[in-house]
């Protein structure tokens, strides 16, 4: 039962601008250190899996970029997607090439930007999950213990309290929820965060599929029947054009049987925004900075500024980023609605700038 | 009696950073359109006077780029000062050389790096100085009618109030006042802001210094009858070597007898610092803008960037520059507070941002 690593690595978003583009998004940023989040999400889970059997899933105008990153891959595993169509598309299609590669095969699949700060730890998780997904053919995912009441991620609520870093069947998943909420979770031990992260067997993923999203899978079981040949890429387009908008949580795991969640308190951050990179950067005088910076009377300001100097003097709870000739000044609690700002620049006919 | 128009432009200042640098300081800057303040002075004092009776005081490194700036005059006629000792000094060594040249030389002397929205008034003023100067052997300055209780200027009180356009005799020179005293200054009408503009004949300047700060003329009084010769460079220097820094404010205007007021109301700004250079740039959704802004709730803000775009969210009254590979970004109320942040820059040895 090899295992087939899967990459999802076709997010665009628009948190990171300016920093971020539309041909240059998130997991193709070297956000924390000189490697981008791409490569250190490969680097993270490479040895739980041989790249000769891993996928990429992506946007079509990323693949070439991503091939760059990733270039122990053979080529043609890194799959650009004709369109968008959120998660579900894209795990029926690596599930199905995975299938048609090896009926035992089984996947562990992770959105490719996001940081883990124990690896180790995080990797024997993986493994006891993998091992989940094999033994009981459950649809298995990680659920991060929440150390905060985040509204900013979903949850999930288990059957009963994580004990002895066991699998927990899962109650439900739960969208984002409001403050009150939040903290209620925090407080019940039963409330883990949504990792994005999937484990299961390629048979099990395709019962699950067949079960509750039956156009989904035989939309692109003809592509994986055809990979790698010439005619993969034209079946594909014809595949993705009929193919509706779905998420992988919604679509499959909040229904499916045997959905299992194995607690994880790893260090994991989903870098869902400058707020959230910059506790993950060094500080700097009561600042958090990526770049040169000096501050006079300045503090808990996060600065990414890879072109030059950054001087701030009597200022508070700002994010400043310059990056390709843009530059971002934004206050703390805007900076998860840089989509506005996108809109604006969209609006204005700056496509330079996006 | 032939006007020797005199440029003070030895200035350095440390409130235009990142813009401002030692080498290019505020005179030197396109602040306010494609000219630089120095231009802008020059074009703006040009129709009272000759060029090839101008004179230009600056410090010796930035003669140069002061010559490029106004090829209209003789490149002898724009003196590098060999150290910067104040205005005291700059004054005794224009005065001595317009005597030198003519002992009937009348001279109008204007700082390099202000503003002045209304020109032709300026001008009427100015010639109605210089007649003052003429006839009655008065040192004349020209005194801007206050709009505001500013704290940021020195005032000049009058004896009696303005009235028919005249020049007032000066009752005293004030320091830059506190809120409380700037308000009564205001109320009063009898107080004008001290521009730093003076008028008067050579004779009655010599007279002026010989009385009140012999040591200054006679320490420049060799250099000047060397003008243009040779041996003029040399004499400067060892004029320099003991002459102490005074302003010509306290050395002279503040001590002569025959001081004159003229109130100016001619749209006059020093531009100080990046918040009075704000009020002179163009109005951008709320904020003020000298380059490509998207602002999304952003008012209240100054804005320089010729580098890029800069986009603003969810921000209030702050300073943001980006030039020469330095960004700054400053909370409005510190603005005048420049000089902690470049000392800051020379304590960490960041020459190339100074």
């Amino acid at each position: 039962m090899a295992v087939h690593l899967v990459l999802l690595a076709g997010g665009r978003g628009t948190r990171f601008w300016p920093l971020s583009r539309r041909r240059r998004p998130k997991q193709l940023l070297p956000l924390l250190d000189a490697r981008t989040l791409l490569r250190r999400t490969w680097e993270r889970v490479a040895p739980l899996g041989r790249p000769e059997r891993a996928w990429v899933v992506t946007a079509g105008d990323l693949a070439r970029a991503c091939r760059r990153e990733l270039p122990e891959l053979p080529a043609a595993r890194v799959i650009g997607e004709p369109e968008g169509r959120n998660t579900a598309p894209a795990l029926a299609l690596a599930g199905a090439l995975a299938l048609a590669e090896d009926p035992r095969a089984v996947l562990a699949v992770f959105p490719s930007d996001h940081h883990v700060a124990d690896e180790p730890a995080f990797r024997r998780l993986v493994r006891r999950a993998l091992r989940c997904a094999r033994e009981e053919g459950a649809l298995v995912t990680l659920g991060v213990t929440p150390d905060r009441a985040e509204t900013g991620y979903g949850y999930i609520e288990t059957e009963g309290r994580a004990a002895g870093g066991e699998p927990l069947p899962v109650r439900r998943f739960v969208e984002k929820p409001g403050a009150a909420r939040a903290r209620r979770f925090l407080a019940d031990g039963r409330h883990l965060w949504n990792s994005g992260t999937f484990f299961f067997t390629a048979r099990a993923l395709a019962e699950a599929f067949l079960t509750h999203a039956p156009d989904l899978w035989e939309a692109v079981a003809p592509a994986a029947a055809a990979f790698p040949g010439p005619r993969f890429a034209r079946r594909l387009r014809e595949a993705y054009r009929a193919l509706p908008a779905a998420s992988f949580d919604v679509a499959i795991m909040e229904k499916a049987a045997r959905v299992r969640v194995l607690p994880a308190d790893v260090g994991w951050s989903d870098i869902g925004h400058w707020i959230s990179l910059g506790a993950l950067l060094p500080e700097r005088a009561g600042n958090r900075a990526h770049g040169e910076l000096v501050a006079v009377d300045a503090a808990d300001n996060v600065v990414v500024d890879t072109e030059g100097l950054t001087a701030l003097v009597g200022v508070r709870d700002l994010v400043v980023v310059r990056a390709g000739g843009a530059l971002l000044v934004c206050h703390r609690r805007r900076a998860q609605a840089l989509r506005d700002l996108v809109a604006a620049l969209a609006a204005a006919g700056r496509e330079d700038y996006l």
